[in-house]
């Protein structure tokens, strides 16, 4: 982060034609947006990536849907017709979809990795190659029918706690549903025991394609110095193989929002990351971080935007 | 609200290729638009309102800034300079600016009413006229040094309670500043004593005229079937005067968010209102019920533009 772009963002909104601090969030997040793009930025060019994926650990009946769905859901994307193409029109962004060798799933991680090395390595290329250089906001959103369990497994492998802590309902599993997750979970961690230390080893084991792709575009959105906004539990267990890997590395990520899936809050505490919002949601597609974006253009149109006291003639305290 | 429409909203919704919930409160922010406005809505005329008055309080001491900037940020609201001006533009709205006779201020409500009749009257009535009939969707903004004081009082002979229950920092006051707040409202509540259970006469005699203005403009939105989104502590406090005067008065609007002074909480809680947002602003202006319009386009923006399962070919349960 560029100190001085932060210093001039923090001098610029003490200026700005409101008592200070009345913005609350919202000025914490546009200096944030300024101390990785410079003085006075606009975000004019947010680039939506998914990454879709399909799992093996789904044979154990740890979803509400047919894996059939994954594809199903990518032709929808393409067509225009899932919630994330309204809220990227919403807000002016841009998507890209990246279905990676659907038919051929991971590996069924309650019996061996769920991706050789080559696997691990060509997903988090893919995803470090989707990221436009160009883009000035990059939310990496996924599909993968089982991955909050890919997930869970993954949180667990990296934060420790119980099973149980870690999984959710997902896209709407009964009360068996949620036993056989945490039944996997469980599975995955003693199956791979002694071998999850190293967090990319944890992410190959347990993981899947689409995180691997989401941790990859995260990163290289850190290397062309573009801010990130995290969406749900899928993509924050993704992206906290980047910072068990170097503390301080998702310093250019917020998290949109905090999602109903219950491991979710408790990974934004690991990471120490306030979300934007929370509005019980849990879709996945990036359309939580979509929805914050709106609130960071917000953000960003005010601290740009408005004029200063000495701009505007007004008393900027007790006259 | 229209129940033919609101069963259509839901059936609509359950088709949708998601999870049935998974977009949480988004889900319920649609549905409850829809009831108002008819299937498959679109909000693409939203009109917001500020309208600016002058307080006799302000000889207690109860502001950091002086009343001169209520004249001051109506210029900049009609030069652009202001947070509401950026956010307006960033999601789409129009802003129209009210200024009521600020050359005359309220009269003291320590010392007598605020307001006579007629002019409790006129700024009704000038809210009522400031909506535009067209508009798909309002916000009433204000601006008024020394109005969190009004707002605190009258949310006290509304809803009991101490004082300092009431009273926050508004634009900024140091503890002395808080401590002549409480003891304003209090020499209010007992100068008024006897004379406040009439809601309106509350209003006329603790209120302002710009929050009698937001009262009138709310009521007004109601009969023209426009939904409102509620912005923080003052706005808040003069539509309770509608609920008071008429339980269900206020179903056509919803709490943009939470604000950071204290008795917004205490209010909306009051009121059976739940935040979409809670992002520590206290500004005034309309601006926290516009960053809530970009929640509020988001979730209509997929209600209405989603492809359903069988559009889409979805699979939408276990095959």
């Amino acid at each position: 982060v560029d100190a001085g772009a932060l210093d001039a963002a923090r001098s610029r909104d003490a200026s700005l034609t409101k008592p200070p601090g009345s913005l609350g969030q919202l000025e914490d997040l546009a200096i944030w947006y300024a101390g990785w793009r410079g003085e006075r930025p606009k975000l004019e060019a947010p680039q939506i990536l998914i990454f879709a994926g399909n799992h093996g650990v789904t044979a154990q009946g740890v979803s509400a849907f047919p894996p059939e769905v994954t594809a199903q859901m990518v032709a929808n994307f393409n067509a225009g017709g899932a919630a994330i193409n309204q809220l990227a029109r919403c807000f002016g962004a841009r998507i890209d979809v990246h279905p990676i060798t659907l038919d051929r799933p991971t590996g069924d991680f309650t019996e061996g990795p769920a991706m050789t090395e080559a696997e691990l390595l060509e997903a988090l290329s893919l995803g470090w190659a989707a990221v436009d250089p160009a883009a000035d906001l990059v939310i990496a959103g996924e599909m993968g029918i089982g991955n909050t369990t890919s997930a869970a497994a993954l949180a667990a492998a990296m934060f420790g706690g119980n099973p149980r802590d870690w999984v959710g309902r997902g896209t709407g599993v009964d009360d068996e549903g949620l036993a056989r997750k945490a039944a996997a979970v469980a599975a995955g961690l003693a199956r791979h025991r002694g071998e999850l230390l190293d967090p990319l080893e944890a992410l190959r084991r347990l993981g899947g394609r689409e995180l691997a792709a989401m941790a990859g575009a995260i990163a290289a959105a850190r290397s062309h110095r573009i801010p990130v906004i995290l969406d749900g539990f899928i993509c924050t267990a993704a992206a906290a193989v980047l910072e068990r890997i170097a503390p301080g590395a998702l310093d250019h990520a917020i998290a949109g929002h905090q999602s109903e899936e219950p491991g979710h809050a408790r990974l934004l505490g690991a990471l120490g990351k306030r979300p934007v919002l929370t509005l019980g949601l849990r879709l996945g597609e990036g359309s939580g971080a979509a929805v914050a974006l709106g609130v960071l253009k917000a953000a960003i149109a005010c601290h740009s935007g408005m004029a200063t006291f000495a701009e505007a003639g007004v008393a900027d305290g007790p006259g």
